[in-house]
């Protein structure tokens, strides 16, 4: 019974049902968030979305039953384990912050696309490539967080009043939102000097994050070149020196075939 | 006479005219909105806009007439028709919208200059790449704003609180324009948490971007690298490779003729 | 006399005091603009700008004494000429435009160096292949200026009351400053669809500029690579043909040495 | 006894250490902006702070002794040698910039961990090969801060009163906050032409800044082309030229042995 399981999960009409239950979910937690759908339908609303939840828990279900252990070896499988786990969690009716994370349970369209995945999986590989440069930053944000604390700290709580707070304000500032009107103005109105802090950790951040922009564009430049190109161009450098060796051979058949002075 | 027609259609003085009348219809259409021109002589500028507006529906006719259905096989055509056919739409008098719409017709520029025709097919060539990345920015964008509309629905009705202001919302964050000072520090007031929602939007949006971008840059790359430079080195390999050969036939020639043991 | 002019201007020693005197003027148009020190030397101060500017008018004069009509026939001498040619106008102690515009002469110093003169023409080489994408820019500016004119005129007079109104209100939007907080939402407050004229102008044009920078990568990676690669790439080629050809002739010549069926 | 301390220096047992104490240090100095930290623990943390310091203090001490003057030839040593000194500043404890100064002391994890050097270095690297960019800019904001302070200084003094203040607006102009609702739109209704200077200054920097940036990608990937590509292609290319001679050479050879009507 599970081998006869396991190939009707793998056939392509499993596939686009869930694909098709996962899009219809959508339509539904779209439905939620407005009121005149909910005072007209909620509860019909509501019983349908049990049901998808309901179908994904049973395919979860059948999936571990079939892979046993291995199920929880595929990071996309753990993935949507997780989400879909979230979902059931107990009090999802009572803090509004629980029923926002069912949400994510659409999610599982990217592990369910091949495309899509192949794309995120794309992302994600990208990443270690920048680690260092991400280490980078963090260092530099934690280091700038602790001095925007004991410079501006006291004089301006809200903004710099402990490591979060400046750390959000400095993320605020790396994307230049308001970064000079709303906040480096008014902080060199009590401290003049404020901008010897401010315009170099612009400086720094705003060129690490073009780094990170040109590796990632360098590397997948690479990426993409030595696929196709460089097979070709060796396999044409292979079959020229094979050749060359070829006729070397020949013309040394050839000379001991008319041996010199004869 | 429909051959004459065709031929005259193709003529590049025809081709001159129409670029001539759009030009002249984009000066009509800029005075238009100057009210010191519209009181001296708006009666002669709504009067020359109809003309060259005739101008554009005699040649669309035209052409109908010489193509018949194959007229509706061009991308190019249908954008003209289409632009066009609004100028006709009835209550063009009465709704600004379908008079503003009007000015769209001037975007024939486009469709007129081969230089921008090609110009144009460029970017919607580089469409299609980048599909799987628009349509993951899409899942992002619809999840997201089921959770705002969720979670900052009720607190923050004019910017969360249906599906679509919370789209039009983390469109704006997402350009990063006041996210922080106009939207996530007034919602931090209220929820202190909300910057683990809009934080992680910020850098998984711009992450996306920056990826299309270099998505972007490696394929022009390779397109501008194969076109030229594959053909020459192709050409190059060929010749090489059939020289080697021609070497090899002749040698074998030579031991044939020169028989070893002589 | 011509000749020995000619050379003099030619002199390393020449240009160095020349690249001396727009230094030194740099820093004198820089104390100007301090009250404290207009107030102690002010006379001082004005009196050696006049000297500087004397020393360009020479200069100038010469080079036109030596050159001619030739003299026109760079641009950097154009450039020169007009530059300075500004701080001439009668009137600049009267408006101060025109006393902003002398200040202009210190991009002299582009002029002199030459390796800034090199990254300026760099810079200029590059407009032309972004030459369809500008005129593009243009058509797109045009139109949506004569829409938001005639959309959002009446209500918007300051943002759209005009064409220029609306092009530097939509240039301001392509640079995505306070596009949303600041303008789109207030006129959404009037005109509830307002944004489908926005979002998607803000989506086209930055589609625009990004196809815009990535030509500009995909034109300068080329150009790189085909200057030293190139050159070395084809001499490796024409060496390999060139040897190829020498052995298929010294086969042959063997062949008619050792002829067949001997 | 030197020997045996360099040894000691070199061992990853030593680094490993020094690396816990900079990470330690973080930590303490995080804890020193938390007023509830300090009320509870205050005198613990400076006292550990000032073992942390004590051990850097000393470990340089241990360097210097070992290398002597040959420690100031590594920008690196400099690098430590300069943070861990302005620790050492008196009068921290009075000044809030110079307790602030003292949390740079944290950078000192870059020049200990080899991954994070490297990757500065290569920041550093990249930075020559933009000087004239660099130059370039700076040249124009030391212009446009002349020209903003004489045409809009008197207005507005606040943003464009002395030539810092001008830069500054500028600076913040260039990164596009605030540029057009917060500082342009005012001085307009002043000086309505001032779109004329803003509008080309930012497209100009704007322009300036892209071109860095392709500069930027265009050297990196060059830099990462040569590398291993080049080097494979050489070794080819040298191998295919000595084979080529040695079959000229053979066939040189068989011809003489040969000799032409025999």
């Amino acid at each position: 019974m599970r081998d006869r399981i396991a190939m009707t999960l793998d056939t392509s009409t499993f596939r686009n049902t869930i694909t098709g239950v996962i899009l219809f979910n959508a339509l539904l937690l779209g439905l939620e968030t407005s009121e005149r759908a909910m005072a007209l339908a909620g509860d019909l609303i509501r019983l349908l979305d049990m049901l998808c939840l309901s179908v994904f828990v049973i395919e979860i279900g059948l999936k571990l039953f079939v892979q046993r252990l291995g199920f929880f070896r595929s990071g996309w499988n753990l993935f949507d384990f997780t989400i879909v786990g979230v979902s059931l969690l107990p009090g999802a009716q009572v803090f509004s912050v629980l029923r926002a994370l069912r949400v994510l349970r659409l999610l599982r369209i990217i592990s369910v696309a091949p495309r899509l995945r192949r794309v995120v999986e794309g992302l994600i590989n990208a990443l270690p490539g920048m680690g260092s440069v991400f280490l980078l930053m963090g260092i530099i944000f934690y280091i700038a967080s602790v001095m925007a604390t004991k410079l501006f700290g006291t004089s301006f709580p809200d903004w710099f009043g402990s490591l979060g707070q400046s750390a959000y304000s400095l993320f605020q500032i790396m994307t230049l939102e308001s970064w000079s009107m709303g906040i480096v103005r008014p902080v060199m109105e009590t401290h003049p000097l404020a901008w010897a802090f401010f315009v170099p950790f612009i400086m720094v951040t705003t060129f690490a994050v073009v780094n990170l922009l040109v590796g990632l564009i360098v590397n997948s430049m690479q990426d993409a070149h030595s696929e196709e190109e460089t097979t070709r161009t060796d396999a044409y450098r292979d079959e020229v020196l094979l050749r060359l060796e070829a006729i070397e051979q020949r013309i040394g058949d050839l000379r001991e075939a008319a041996p010199p002075r004869e």
